[in-house]
């Protein structure tokens, strides 16, 4: 791969996805090929915030490849993270490890961390920013499930506004060619603009509905996600809508028997159970390709993996990033490093624009 | 085995128990035969209330085969488990793991659990309702340490009425022949008549007795267990009677040479710690045999192991529950399912009796 | 070596620690060789306070050798160490496993648990009494940094006062031939007096300074800690004082060209972030040659290993130790044991001073 980390999937090209995606395909297929793939090697999940199922499929994923596990998943109780900085933790801990998995509610930490480590860094997950392994497992679904990553028409389903999921496979399909999508959300949930400029930039068709009724005869793919509760403008607004976003077993019958439907997971009640049985439903499975996704990117590291700290950057601006969230607001030795963009910069850490 | 999963020890025949014994027996003596033995496969535990004892055994067993495990603990930190059906947890870990061993407060638990899981489900312990693997260990003990599982006099000691272990205990001695029983306890902690209608209608001889002292002297296996301090009727009446239920020194010296005494672990005080040094006390090897029993079992569950999932039974009644522990009245997708027997209902769950 | 367990370095003799730093190097040299190592083995990690650092790397050298982990790390939601004694829970974890390694806030835990167990002990720190892996990861970090552990100068910075850290090291370098000392502190948190008669014992050089300047320039080593807020006399005194002993790139500027500096770690703010990418720096190296000497040191005391309780002294007198902190105040069935020093008693576990 042309990075030693995996912070963002689209630092990846298209030929890396493709491979990432049939060495999946191919574990799935054979697995007791890979029971030793990576023996007496250590995978380290430093969990900053507790995310019990990311990080079981992470550690499931290293231990299926013959692996050994450490690492903390509860900042309450681990002295590891306690008044110790990033750098100092990722920098001990890389000296015990072959990779290391970093979940942070902060943006651009999984970036910071890079700078310190021996050793290569998978994001899992950096506050709202970046998810990568999530949208790796989604694209390995729809490889597996349809047999294909172009011309479909994928509907979207939820609070399209605030989910990086949706964001991110909507920036990853535009990628391949003849994808079309049907985004599904109240009007106050809508797809930010500059995903828009995307869709646009590829010449990639979309629409914008309300209901999924009026979507679910002409899609290939739904990806289901949750709209939260205080997303909705009142209770009341609340309690008239919400039906509106729920898949169930009637709305199921205006879809096309080779609808496939997807789900980040956990639901809440976006899908009733009846749906389950219904062989369309590939939410379950999409779990395991998330096993699978993460097999063959471990792998694929750790075959590359070149034994050195790159070093952090020095700083570029004296600017400071605006971005409350972002990780060089809690970590004040990181350099301040900006992409410079005529009159904006974009923090290289969690992508904020500011303006000069 | 002749079920995929272990829910019910008595779901077994005495030929499998036997298989298992001897399975353990044969670990015991050869662990390093069996170093390699699940090489590849997954054990998760899913534990919905702590239990770190029972947790590490079910842990060390599947590593002592060669496995590897994965899981969680601790239901306050585990995002796994918040908000979340019990359902879609098992759904989604029986596509991680090749067994699970669940622990949940709610009786029927891993009943329910069954209905969802890829891969074979123990039941670890589900509430107040079953706890199979320990009395495997008890089964496990008395083989290896008296030579036999038959024509035995067994005391049992402790809260009779409330203590999950002893009840299931005696109903698995009483599928062997000639065993006879003394129960020792307050006349407010007796035997429940249910026990007492399964001696009777195998044949097994037993009587009630008030004190330890009573019954030293012609017993050939001893299970103690605790008294907790709130089952008596005062305070005053505890402070007077719990010396009573202490198994000390002294009252050793009343019992026979090849006495074995037993306890499930962990004591308080009813065992004294002088008596820890008496050859006859087997309570800490029981725990060893306790993870040679969970070696058996594991290994033969895998081995007969087939990947589908069997597929929750239709509902076949109207009426719910009436047990508040019962699994089904907080996880409400599950089906009603009932045994009929004349004028009750039997929960297929809880074992909870529902008359009509 | 000479004992089956390790509760203070100071029982092996000089040859058992040249071996022990000599294993780890080779296996630093040569991590590959070992990776079987340990297979089929399991170490348990009984922390009954968190400290995941020492935990994390007690268990990686256990998976960097092949073994597997159990164990637990937070009694809070640990029901094993709940309401259970020390010497239950030791001697049951001991059935489980082949060696342990045991933390434990009271001084003279570890010595207690290893009356009990049926596998060597570890003692991964006592409060603040031992904590010999510290100790043997500061000397396999000087071995390899310096290439020898006799001939040094030896800075030590900080609370020399209450650093058990610091005492240790002392000792240590103390049994190897010609290394000096210069003990940098405020007045009020000079070295106690029972270091300084060792020093004077083995005829060890050493002087008292009052800053890091007086001492950079003539020192082959510098042993950074941390002195804490409240060790200070008032919160004047400490914002007056506290620069005094930090080390940052101008006083760096002073030292040898081929000093070294370590530190425990975590460091707080006694070194700054700019002192990292010295050369000099090997305070994050001195964490890899840590989990390279508990690998040497599990890998050592598992091939020595003969099953079988030792079993525990009988009390040799009707004393208690004095201690507030000693582990004989909770566990109340430990035998009272004592070294007699004419008119003194000298606690067997904690080492508390009783006069008669």
């Amino acid at each position: 791969m042309t990075s030693r980390h995996l912070l963002d999937l689209n630092s990846l090209n298209i030929d890396e996805w493709m491979m990432l995606i049939k060495t999946a395909d191919e574990i799935k297929n054979h697995p007791y090929r890979y029971i030793d793939a990576c023996h007496g090697k250590v995978l380290a999940t430093l969990f900053y915030e507790p995310s019990t199922r990311t990080q079981m499929s992470f550690q499931t994923a290293m231990l299926r490849l013959g692996g050994r596990i450490i690492g903390f998943d509860n900042p309450a109780t681990s002295s590891v993270s306690k008044g110790e900085s990033l750098k100092d933790t990722v920098r001990v801990v890389s000296g015990y490890s072959d990779i290391i998995a970093i979940r942070h509610p902060k943006a651009g930490s999984a970036k910071a961390a890079s700078f310190y480590s021996k050793v290569p860094v998978i994001n899992a997950g950096d506050g709202g920013h970046l998810h990568p392994t999530q949208t790796l497992t989604d694209l390995v679904t729809l490889y597996e499930e349809k047999g294909q990553l172009t011309d479909m028409r994928i509907g979207m389903c939820g609070d399209l506004m605030n989910g990086r999921t949706v964001h991110s496979l909507i920036k990853a399909l535009c990628r391949f060619k003849g994808n079309s999508f049907v985004l599904i959300s109240t009007p106050q949930l809508r797809i930010p603009s500059y995903i828009k400029d995307i869709l646009n930039a590829v010449g990639a068709k979309y629409c914008e509905v309300n209901t999924l009724e009026e979507a679910m005869s002409d899609i290939d793919v739904l990806y289901m996600t949750r709209i939260q509760r205080e997303r909705f403008s009142s209770d009341e607004e609340y309690e008239r809508q919400k039906g509106v976003y729920v898949l169930d077993k009637q709305k199921m019958k205006l879809a096309k028997s080779d609808l496939k439907i997807l789900h980040p997971l956990p639901r809440v009640d976006e899908i009733t159970i009846d749906v389950d049985d219904d062989p369309r439903a590939v939410y379950f499975e999409q779990t395991e390709y998330g096993m699978y996704a993460r097999m063959a990117l471990i792998m694929n590291m750790l075959d590359e993996n070149i034994h050195k700290v790159d070093g952090a950057p020095v700083s570029t601006h004296s600017e400071t990033c605006t971005n409350s969230n972002c990780i060089t607001q809690t970590e004040k030795y990181l350099p301040k490093i900006f992409k410079e963009s005529r009159d904006i910069l974009v923090c290289k850490y969690c992508e904020e624009r500011i303006l000069l």
